[in-house]
């Protein structure tokens, strides 16, 4: 019987999880932001036990007990006011103060810098910006109100005064890749890869200059093998730099969000530092877990098992840190 | 010992509806249009048995047993003389004269309001068009003959006379979302949500103003898991709608064709009544097929698996509508 | 206990190569080219044992015993001295000689020709060009260089003078289709059916005219049922064209990597004679692959499979031609 329970908000990548937790044994638990919600969840017959969040995801904080594990993903960061979140009496699965590098542009960049990864270059003015470039609104959520800009002219007249990172945009293609870092089994795996598909930036025709980049799902691509190489030493490249920045360990999933150039030269432009929607493409399994688990093992069921073995050697501490 | 065979005609999703029919313990039975098309099935030795319509696929009205179960699928859409099919004394899998307003322009749109769906404008008077705009020729094959216009001459200039509805063409992503409603348990499955590929509007380069729309394939892909709640009420508003307007339960594999816009709007502008060939991309399992029952479980096994159940229960005829 | 054991390069489809090696039951044996590549078999705990070229590629020639059965694949036919890897006294799996038609530019075209495939135009002379057209160099590895043109005055401000093949470019979408030809069970399997990821020309922006053909990856697809007939024949007829000019049987896989234009007509514009990296896609199965088989079936387990059968039997000169 285990001692705890896994729990996490119902939404980005809570049916993996959920599902992930079940079937390494564990009892779950749904908080839902509403009823309307609940019901995807219940249609998946996804937990043992659900929560509305009647006053809203804010609610979480206080009727989330201590015999439950969180399993934090892209809404906790999105919707939850990060500060009171990270310093809750919560048991949250991974490296908790790297939500709050992955959602400080300044803290974001010096840590994928520190790591020693190939970034584009950004700036907040408008005068130094390097074209073509990308403009990311702070706050934006699931890339939408993002635009491209080619040349100074266009920039400042789509420029709002919105406080903006510009980034330089890489022409090439994206790639994002997921990791798994294991603390039980002491190893980083590379767990998938997948591109965004976006509107209205992947329509098949376009019929105006200014496409967006909202998200609304992922698709599956798999790397040229020998890529995997350099892939393999960024990942090591951003653990080291968590404890040495961070000054914790990292724990769990991450995702290193990349751009490769014809000269098959790796930008890295984000990074996300928990599980990413990307993985559910991957249920049960992607063809690198399958490699390393030989059987399936998709990234809730991943974090499940790092949750269990933790659990069974009393080192839960060292899971949530 | 199962009372019932399961057949199908050679073509769009013939090998997963075989396989699933013989994972779920069916005899199987191939109505194939030629030798030659026979040769792919044989190839994967699909079929326990295999019947050439020597004479076209209208054959098939003739030569099916009332002991077979037959599973219709695009082709039977395109090829078959529907009235004829429909008035057949066959058995049917599913909601039979759904097809009917599939085929029919009209009845498709009004179903699809009736459903409460957020459908593009559509007209088949080139003076009351909504640009840019999409014409689709009746009868079109495949998406065969579709054509894009941006302004009233452009589109003048490419309309031939042949009948054609002309929609308002949604500037967004495309995602074809697939369901499947048990009457055997009382549930709607979300099954999997794939693109299309077609040539030549996906290649890479153009070099042409004029792409067409021949579909040769699909791609995978996975929703943004908060778009499932709208997609879930989607697929519950259109199974009631064919009960209202049908007069019939919906039952088996249907699919929302949408579009997602740029502020994340879903738009349907088709919808099928019956497996779609985007099925084919989830064999063993989609991510959400695992979800639901934690094994394989792909559509021509779960047609089967419904089958097999009514079959148990004496209940066919609720399962043949 | 197997007589042989498997090995191959550390590169391209070696993690799938190795693991399905392992799941037939074989010894495996990894060639990495340096430390830093051997890193990442390592971390999948991919081989039982690992040799490090210390001299380079060449040096696999001299150190694989008679005990191993190399399993050939792109890096080999990029990074071996052809000719001496072919005549080395070494256990290939494959059809050995079939690596040379696919290097050569000349017997390529002559062997697809032999076939009976609808192949692109194809000229050595700017003159003769058939516009749009598409530059292929000699020895360009991945993609990398190749680069489109619509005229001719285009194309000569572009040409560099290296030798390089002009190939006619089809309107329309790839499609790179994998075969399996068994020895040991006569027959031919379509295995799986991919697109390749490339850099720029799949970026999703566009800031300049010439896209580049970098390979970064591969993208899953499934085909249109009813255009498995006519691949079914092509992959026939390119067994016996193998076998006519190449004067020895095709043995294990094949790719053919083709355009479907919007008429649904195939173009094959290169084949390759073994494993192609999109199979990487499918581990630890593609639709296809599950419907022949039932169970977890890749190209890597695909060529174990066929390896260890002919071992069984005594025929490992049957499958080593």
């Amino acid at each position: 019987m285990l001692e705890y329970r896994i729990g996490t908000l119902a939404s980005h990548s809570a049916l993996g999880i959920l599902a992930g937790a079940r079937a390494e044994g564990f009892k779950t638990i749904l908080f839902s932001p509403t009823q309307r919600r609940k019901r995807v969840y219940d249609n998946f017959n996804a937990a043992d036990e659900t929560i509305v969040l009647e006053n809203g995801y804010h609610d979480l904080l206080h009727v989330c007990d201590d015999q439950t594990i969180l399993i934090p993903h892209g809404s906790f960061v999105s919707y939850l006011p990060l500060d009171e979140f990270l310093r809750a009496p919560l048991k949250i699965f991974g490296t908790r103060e790297l939500l709050r590098w992955e959602s400080d542009r300044d803290l974001k960049s010096e840590l994928m810098k520190d790591a020693g990864l190939r970034v584009p270059a950004e700036t907040t003015e408008p005068d130094r910006v390097k074209f073509p470039c990308i403009v990311k609104y702070h706050g934006a959520r699931g890339g939408k109100g993002f635009f491209v800009s080619k040349n100074k002219q266009d920039l400042n007249s789509k420029l709002t005064g919105e406080p903006a990172v510009i980034q330089h945009y890489i022409s090439g293609v994206k790639v994002y890749v997921t990791y798994f870092r294991s603390i039980m089994r002491d190893r980083l795996e590379i767990f998938g890869t997948d591109i965004r598909y976006e509107s209205s930036v992947d329509a098949k025709l376009h019929f105006d200059d200014n496409p967006s980049f909202t998200i609304v799902g992922n698709l599956p691509m798999i790397l040229r093998e020998s890529l995997l190489e350099e892939y393999l030493a960024m990942g090591e490249q951003f653990v080291e730099a968590v404890q040495r920045k961070v000054g914790v360990p990292m724990v769990g999933p991450f995702c290193l969000e990349t751009i490769i150039d014809e000269n098959l030269k790796i930008h890295t432009f984000e990074f996300s530092g928990r599980i990413v929607a990307g993985t559910n493409l991957y249920i049960p399994h992607s063809p690198y877990s399958y490699l390393y688990f030989g059987k399936e093992m998709w990234m809730g069921k991943r974090i499940a098992l790092e949750v269990r073995e933790a659990s069974e050697n009393a080192q839960i501490d060292q899971i949530c840190v």
